[in-house]
């Protein structure tokens, strides 16, 4: 029987995945009907991004699984109308490229390529980093991108430290958690990394007690959530160099207004939400695999805890 | 007996290297004396680099050894006062430097971060480069720090292409040699790394012809050797948009004088001769180590070949 996928994804999306999902549906072994356009009640599967048109989940009676087209679900973890497994997309394309961003601006922070990007015509002063081994980095988030993101910084040589809710056991990575593990882990973090979900308990968990506990002059690169950071105390710590730059990439509002003070400061690097994009071959994939296993009755990848709220 | 070690860097440096050479040395067990001034016939070994007081090696008639604090020796190899075995430094510090220079500028120019550093408040338009795997890499010279680079650069998940006189094997890296190799390795690097030595075989080896295979708006980053480029043929390369973008950080006349093209073409970042740091700790290591082999009738570390002139 022929299995329903309605794309339910901003509608300017649909011309780049149309072509990569139906292949990936086909080479799944999957007879799909995909559109943007279907009776609710004969849905079995949605494609889903909270930029896209559905917001009332009910009258889709026997949908199977939302197949969230974003990392972040915290858009949609809170509507009571959503009943169905809700997965969050973990995309082989957006977690390589999560990495290179965050690897390219550690990189740029450790290196000091400003001070090169900015050199006055004949400015010939150098400026000689340490190398990476004594240039200390913490990631803040131990799940697929923190991951990631943590392994190509230890490839490159920054000795990394990674911090999670629940202790994990990563190759090449001092692993902490918990209240105490999180106060460790900032106490030497030259570079910090944000890869947090956004819930409420990481709700404002850089704020300034935790940027306190930094060394001196530590850059701040967040790629993960806006809701990670107490903007207010970033900024005084930004006044005070207590926090020697910080490039954020995400932000409470999106587009960040013009008038917002982190466009502004010397010490800030705004990027527009480029980190983790989804790429639509890759990503495409995880779906088409997701849906294989829901009609084979194998457990969904990438599922929702509700109680966590990632 | 005493081993007599003339320090013969620039004078200023001697801060920087006393205490580790000195404790380098001590290490390796070698009764020896490290001064900046002693009787040339009575010097055991040179450490020399060319900015320091040493141009003609005839007095040094003890001496077993010069020991180059630099990478390259084109300065001196046609020095006809040289008669002594003469050692090229391959310092783990700067080789390490050097893999993170080459990395964090690939990374850059990859990711295209000038634009966020350079953003205007306000601005929010988005720039999603290709992933790593997706953007071919050139490093031509595959020696120690070609091949640091291009594990590196490899590590990140660039595809690599290694080119160099002799062929190669490297994991992870396609090796490519000889004339006919050269040209199918700038055929398709979209980043173009120079980490060659100076010699009269590779001067200008980047010139109009060569140029000319590279894929259009390919970016050159150069922290071997100012002679490699024909700096006349890649400003018009610049000009016409077929090179996209320099970086550059080694010139025939240093420091690059202010009124150079180099210092004013808006495609073109000048470094002031900083990728390739010798580190003062990691150095003397490699120095004491081939003290230490001379004395005890092993064969010497990293010895310049005269007739290849590296």
């Amino acid at each position: 029987m022929t299995i329903n996928v309605l794309f339910a994804a901003r509608p300017d999306r649909w011309d780049d995945y149309e072509a990569p999902l139906s292949a990936a549906l086909a080479d799944a072994g999957l007879d799909a009907h995909l559109a943007t356009d279907l009776p609710p009640g004969e849905v079995d599967y949605i494609v889903y991004s909270p930029s896209g048109p559905v917001s009332d989940f009910r009258p889709f009676t026997r949908a199977k699984a939302v197949l969230n087209l974003w990392a972040g679900v915290e858009t949609i973890i809170g509507n009571p109308t959503l009943t169905q497994p809700l997965c969050r997309m973990v995309d082989e394309g957006l977690t390589l490229g999560m990495a290179e961003w965050v690897a390219g601006h550690a990189l740029r922070h450790h290196l000091g390529t400003d001070l090169d990007v900015r050199r006055a015509p004949g400015d010939w002063s150098p400026h000689i980093p340490p190398l990476a081994p004594e240039r200390p980095v913490t990631v803040l988030g131990l799940g697929a991108l923190g991951q990631a993101a943590a392994r190509m910084l230890a490839n490159i040589g920054f000795p990394v430290t990674g911090w999670s809710r629940t202790q994990k056991d990563i190759a090449g990575i001092r692993c902490l958690s918990g209240a105490d593990g999180l106060d460790r882990a900032l106490s030497n973090a030259q570079i910090l990394v944000l890869l947090l979900p956004d819930t409420p308990a990481t709700a404002n968990i850089l704020d300034a007690r935790t940027l306190a506990l930094l060394p001196r002059g530590a850059v701040i690169l967040n790629p993960g959530r806006g809701t990670l950071i107490d903007d207010d105390a970033l900024l005084l710590a930004l006044d005070t160099g207590q926090v020697g730059h910080a490039t954020l990439d995400v932000f409470r509002q999106e587009p960040l207004p013009g008038e917002h003070p982190y466009w502004h400061h010397p010490r800030v690097t705004v990027t527009p939400h480029i980190a983790a994009e989804t790429r639509p071959r890759t990503a495409s994939l995880t779906i088409a695999e997701n849906i294989r296993r829901s009609e084979a009755g194998e457990p969904l990848l990438h599922l929702v805890d509700r109680k966590h709220g990632y």
